[in-house]
C-alpha cells in the first residue's frame, strides 16, 4: 500500500480546502494548529477542529497514530494530524506537553523564527542551543511520544535537538541550504546529522523557501530533491509543503508578529513584498502532488522511489511514534 | 530628609512583616510579587496585596512613584513598590507591558536564571543577549518608564540591556564578583557599565550571595561596599536585602523549579543544601538596617553617604521614573 502525505499545512482551512487534499489524494496531512497561541487559546482552534471533523466526516478524521494512515486510505479520507509551529501553548510549564499529546498534538516546533524558552529560533542573532527548561521539554516529549519539529528553529539548536533526543526529529517543511539561501532553509551538517538520527526533512513549496521563489520550476524543484539524497537517505525524505493558501494577507503579518513587537516585522518578505507570495504554478495547491510525482520520474526515481518521496517515508516515520 | 529604602524582598508576607519593615523605619520597599506567574496568576497576588493594604493601611500603602515615599516618611508608613522578577506575566504580549505598568508594577527582571522570551538567565550555559522580542519590550518598558532589573540575568544580556535601553537600568539584588563567586553576583565590567550609565546596584543580604554565606560579617558585608565605591560612583548603590523571611523551605523550591522542569533543580543550593539558608545575625530582617548604618560608619562612610546608601540614592533614582 502506497500513501501520500502532505507534512504541513496551514491553510484557512474549510470544506474546499478539505474537498482539494481529497482530491489531491493525501492520505494524511500534518495541520499546523498553532502559531502564537497560549494553551487556553489553543483550545479555540481545537473546537473549531472539533467542528470541521463533524461537518466534514466523509472527507477528513482526526489521525492519532500510524494507523489512522491506512484507514484514511481504506475510506478514502485524509487523516488530520495535529502539530504546533512553536511552544507557546506549553507557556512555561512542562505538564502541558502530555496534555497536548492527549488531545492529539504529533508535531511542536520548539521555536518560531524567534528565541522561546526552549531553544534559539532562525531569525535571532545568537543562538544559545537548547535552554535548560528546552533539555526538560525535549525529555518530556520523547517520554509521550511528540515529535520534535526544528523548521524554523537555528543551526545549533537543530543539532542539538537532535544530539539530545532519543527519538528521531524532523524537519517538517524547509529546503536545503544548498539550493537556495532562504533564511529557514538547512545547511548540510543539519542534513547530514538528520540522516545519522533517523530523522526525516519534509522539502518546503513555499515561494520563500524556492530557487526562483514563485517562478520555481518543477525540474528545478525535482533535481533538487535528488541532489538532496547524496545527502541524507532517500528514506529519510518527504514533503511539506507549507501551503497557506486562501489566507488573507493580514494573515502572514499576524504570522510574523503575533503580539511580540509593536515595530512591524517582515519576515521572509519585505515592505515591497510583504504579503503571501503566489504559489508556483505546478504546485498552486495539494493537487500538484501528481506534478510532483511526474516530475520526481522525471528526474530519475523510480516508481517506489517517488511514493517514498511523497507518503511513505512520513507514513513509515510516524509509525515510530505510536 | 533621608529615606530609608529596601529595593528587594520577597518575605512571606503578613502583619508581622509590615511591624518589622515599619519597625526598620522602611520609608519604601521593592517587594517582588512574581517569580513564575502568568498575567492571570499575577492578579491573583494583586489582588491579594490589594487586601494587605486594606488590612495594614496604618503600616503600608502601594507605592507608584517617589512622591510617595516622601509621603511614607510623613505618615510614617512603608511604600511599597511592586516588582516582577521574571517577564512570564506579559507572557509572549508585548501590550502587557503598559498595562501592567498600570497596575503598579515599576520593576521587572527580563529573566529568572533561565533564558526567557527576551534574554538570557545566570544559569544558562549559553547567552544569546537581549532576544528579538527583547528589544522591543526595551524601548516599550523606557516608553511607560518601569524600570529594567537584571539581577538574575547572564552577563551579555546585562550588559546590552544596558546598552540598549535608553533609560538607566538596576541591578536590585546581588553582590559584586570580586567579593564572592556567587552564580548571581556581578562582574566588574557590569559595575563599570552600570556607573557610566548612570544605573543601581542593591547590595543582596541573600546568604548564598555572601562571603561567608550565613557567617558573613557586618565588617566584611560593608568593606566590600566601601571596595564597590571604587567601581561605581557611591551615589549609584543601595540595599535590595533579597529577605526572604518566614517562608517555608517548599517556597524556595517553587521558586527554582517553578513548572519548567520535571528534574529537582537546586539553583544556588545543593541536594545537600536545598532550604532557605540561615541570614547572618546581624540581618535576621530589616531591622538590620540599623546594623548597617553601623558598620557603615565603622568602615569610614560619613553619615550623608550612609543616608545615601542607606535609601536616598534609591530615592533619586526612582524620581527618573516619575
Amino acid at each position: 500500500m502506497n500513501f501520500r502525505v502532505d507534512n504541513l499545512q496551514y491553510c484557512n482551512w474549510s470544506r474546499e480546502i478539505f474537498q482539494i487534499n481529497h482530491d489531491a489524494k493525501l492520505d494524511a496531512l500534518h495541520a499546523t494548529i498553532c502559531y502564537h497561541e497560549d494553551f487556553d487559546e489553543l483550545q479555540v482552534n481545537i473546537r473549531q477542529w472539533n467542528k470541521f471533523f463533524e461537518e466534514n466526516s466523509d472527507l477528513i478524521f482526526q489521525g492519532k497514530n500510524s494507523s489512522d494512515i491506512k484507514k484514511a486510505r481504506e475510506e478514502n479520507k485524509t487523516a488530520v494530524f495535529y502539530g504546533l509551529q512553536n511552544c507557546s501553548p506549553i507557556e512555561d510549564n512542562i505538564e502541558y506537553v502530555e496534555i497536548l499529546k492527549n488531545l492529539g498534538v504529533l508535531f511542536m516546533q520548539l521555536t518560531y523564527n524567534n528565541q522561546s524558552l526552549l531553544a534559539t529560533g532562525c531569525y535571532e542573532k545568537r543562538d544559545t542551543g537548547i535552554t535548560r527548561m528546552g533539555k526538560e521539554v525535549i525529555k518530556e516529549m520523547n517520554r509521550v511520544k511528540m515529535i520534535i519539529d526544528m523548521s524554523h528553529s537555528a543551526e545549533l539548536s537543530t543539532l542539538e535537538a537532535i544530539e539530545i533526543s532519543d527519538q528521531p526529529i524532523v524537519v517538517s517543511h524547509a529546503n536545503p541550504l544548498f539550493w537556495h539561501e532562504g533564511l529557514r532553509n538547512k545547511s548540510d551538517i543539519v542534513l547530514k546529522e538528520l540522516n545519522n538520527s533517523g530523522g526525516m526533512i519534509g522539502f518546503s513549496l513555499y515561494p520563500h523557501h524556492l530557487k526562483g521563489a514563485s517562478n520555481c520550476t518543477l525540474r528545478s524543484f525535482c533535481e533538487m530533491i535528488a541532489e538532496t539524497t547524496k545527502k541524507i537517505s532517500i528514506n529519510q525524505i518527504g514533503i511539506g509543503s507549507d501551503l497557506c493558501i486562501r489566507h488573507p494577507d493580514s494573515i502572514v503579518e499576524w504570522m510574523r508578529n503575533g503580539t511580540w513587537t509593536k515595530t512591524k516585522d517582515f519576515g521572509e518578505g519585505s515592505a515591497g513584498n510583504a504579503g503571501f507570495p503566489p504559489q508556483p504554478s505546478w504546485f498552486e495547491d495539494a493537487r500538484g502532488f501528481d506534478n510532483l510525482d511526474r516530475g520526481l520520474r522525471e528526474v530519475g526515481f523510480s516508481e517506489n522511489e517517488t511514493h517514498d518521496i511523497l507518503g511513505n517515508n512520513w507514513y513509515n516515520f510516524y509509525q515510530k511514534f505510536d
